[in-house]
């Protein structure tokens, strides 16, 4: 079988179906602006949960069960020390009040945080930080040493590796599962009106003597409106992302790294004294209803994209879900 | 003989010794630090004319006479749209008229601008742009293409390049020259105490579809106290540059691109929609009167160094009076 696409998703169906006994190449065109090589490697169900989105949350918790056996067959850490939601003005607040109250209609309660307790937590937050949520459950992993995990695995698996697309003929004779991100709306005419890029920017910086260290929790923060989050990492921090749908415009822009600078500035002051080391865009792969499209596409073709968002937080869930498809075809259903 | 350092002035020193039928090794460790290197390209003896440095303004001059012969030469087209100063706020206005008035007295007019003037010359000006000064004489170069340029060129005279710094022994054979501009400091021990790295960090941006161009004129703002200069590319504008003392250190930090872009954003709204395409530090390399250290130190080592922020402006004169240096040698003279 062929997988189009050396993401986390491409990747981690290569793996599972290796070990299942296919024969697995997989197509990798390691694009800089690939989504999870860019992410900054939340895994945040709860964190991003929201009303109308109750199957997105869904498929994330049951992914995340899946989460820790995962990421120890990979020998990747996952970072454990959980997220604060925070907000600066009053309509920022407002929002953590929405999220508290969805979060606990959902049976699963955060605890709000005052000023000060926030403080007890993370001393470094600045001054106009002004309230807060302790979101439980959420992790954190760092996105590439995943990638490079998982390529090591696929390895040892034997899967093979090419960035030579696969000739129509072949692409025929096997099964193929489409796991190019934003990508796949080019790869098959059922996705062309289904997943859509869109793109994000994100930096990544790193401590430097005598700078206070970055938080250990990762900061999900509301800023005068904007999404900001800062994600810990032992050498610094990631700080994203933009949202933008303007198809596949690779640039970093001006404004967009000014927002996340001053933004995550308000949210920790030190990093003025970080080093900016990497400043990229990405794109994630957009769907109507923010679900992935993880099925049979036509004889011989599964489709698994559309994981806007969460692509490293549903993987695990959605090779076992190719997985299963590979298997019902094997034995003679799909086909 | 030798020349240590393959940046513009030992670029420069190289092609006219060459030429001049010397056989020249040029040692180039490549740095991606280096000043000439990471400049903006500013030739502007006049803009950076300040009371007290008259030695460093009469030697700008000097040298400048030389560029366009040295330009054409090199086949690098210099950009002559001239120089705005601008100034935001009252105290950036008075170093404005502090600069007037000494260009006056060196009996080399500016025209001051008023804030509709300044529009007519350069539309895109933020509204916070209020006065100005049109400095006539500087120029600027893209400091990249001069620097391929002066590489082809010394190949052209058979200069040979080499990344392995020579040994003691073939160093006391021929002569050296140290050329190798903050690092020149741990090359001599002349040097130690006189030349030191000031660090400073510039950003690179391209313009993109739909957003205003750049400005015609290289743009040197005081914005709130802190300088900031635009100089124009045919597909974009180097913004520049802060400045720190505290050794080599060769991280770009997110506080000097926070106030590189806030700044420049000030002068040139359009810029939040340009690419952020690089973020760089680099080494000028400081001396105690601002003014170059061209000279033997010791028989068969020249220092061409200590051209702080003039380096390009300065590798005509620098290379010519070096070239007389090594003639005088050949004559029997200094060694």
């Amino acid at each position: 079988m062929t997988v189009l696409g050396g993401g986390v998703i491409g990747l981690s169906v290569a793996w599972f179906a290796a070990r299942a006994g296919f024969d697995v190449t997989v197509v990798d065109h390691a694009s800089p602006h690939g989504g999870s090589w860019v992410a900054g490697g939340m895994l945040a169900p709860i964190t991003e949960a929201w009303p109308g989105d109750e199957d997105v949350l869904a498929l994330g918790v049951e992914s995340m069960a899946l989460w820790p056996g995962f990421a120890n067959e990979l020998g990747v850490p996952l970072n454990e020390a959980g997220t604060l939601a925070v907000a600066t003005d009053t309509a920022d607040a407002e929002v953590l009040d929405q999220l508290r109250a969805y979060l606990a209609r959902m049976g699963r309660p955060a605890t709000r945080l005052t000023r000060r307790e926030l403080r007890s937590h993370e001393p470094g937050l600045g001054p106009s930080v002004r309230s807060g949520l302790s979101v439980p459950g959420d992790l954190s992993v760092d996105n590439r040493a995943l990638l490079a995990a998982l390529r090591r695995i696929c390895r040892e698996h034997n899967v093979q590796f090419t960035d030579q697309s696969p000739p129509e003929s072949t692409v025929d004779a096997t099964v193929t599962v489409i796991a190019a991100g934003a990508w796949s709306r080019d790869l098959h005419p059922a996705l062309r009106d289904v997943i859509r890029p869109i793109k994000g920017e994100i930096l990544r910086l790193t401590t430097r003597p005598g700078a206070l260290p970055p938080p250990e929790h990762t900061i999900r923060a509301h800023v005068s409106g904007r999404p900001v989050y800062l994600v810990p990492r032992p050498d610094g921090l990631v700080v994203g992302a933009t949202q933008y749908e303007a198809g596949f415009d690779g640039d970093v822009t001006v404004g967009g790294v000014r927002d996340l600078l001053r933004d995550a500035e308000t949210v920790w002051p030190a990093i003025v004294e970080y080093a900016l080391t990497e400043s990229a865009a990405g794109f994630r792969a957009g769907s109507p209803d923010n679900m992935p499209v993880i099925d049979w596409l036509a004889p011989g073709v599964i489709a698994a994209t559309g994981h806007h968002r969460s692509g490293l937080l549903l993987a695990p869930v959605t090779a076992r879900r190719v997985l299963t498809l590979l298997h019902d075809d094997r034995e003679g259903g799909n086909r």
